[in-house]
């Protein structure tokens, strides 16, 4: 069963983020006077299949935590769906 | 009234990603062998005022438009919710 997951990467807060702040000061300087602050991150869309929805989840969590984010500076968080036009493609005969 | 823009804004499909393929091949070595595709991006969470969802939402638009992602390269899309603790803390008494 394929399944595609968009994990968020983000800066735990209090790590400094130069690069949010950098857009902060220019969507400030474009005239967006009321942003008051900006946090980046990375986004990664994962295609990959697994057997069950549990076993999917689990894949996730390990390649946050062996390769995706770092623990220590930033939190990942994820939504996780079943590829079902991925599925559709392989089931037609 | 507080909003909380949460930004993502990815490749075009077509484009070439080098950075996901990279993330790509790295899964796989780890073990992940069915992964099949990563495509990356950014995330920015913007938060911002506004007088109401409509001027919100039109404030986003032009700010990716203008700044957050370049049109011919990248789509962005955007969850975009009213930041109703920071709107609770400044009606406390």
């Amino acid at each position: 069963m394929h399944w595609l997951a968009e994990v968020h990467v983000a800066l735990r807060s209090g790590i400094a983020d130069p690069e949010g702040q950098t857009i902060g000061s220019a969507l400030r300087s474009l005239g967006y006077a009321t942003v008051t602050e900006v946090r980046s991150g990375k986004l990664m869309r994962i295609a990959f299949e697994a057997v069950d929805h549990a076993a999917a989840e689990d894949a996730v969590t390990e390649m946050c935590l062996r390769l995706l984010a770092n623990p220590v500076l930033e939190t990942a968080s994820w939504d996780l769906r079943a590829d079902e036009q991925q599925d559709a493609e392989e089931a037609l005969p």
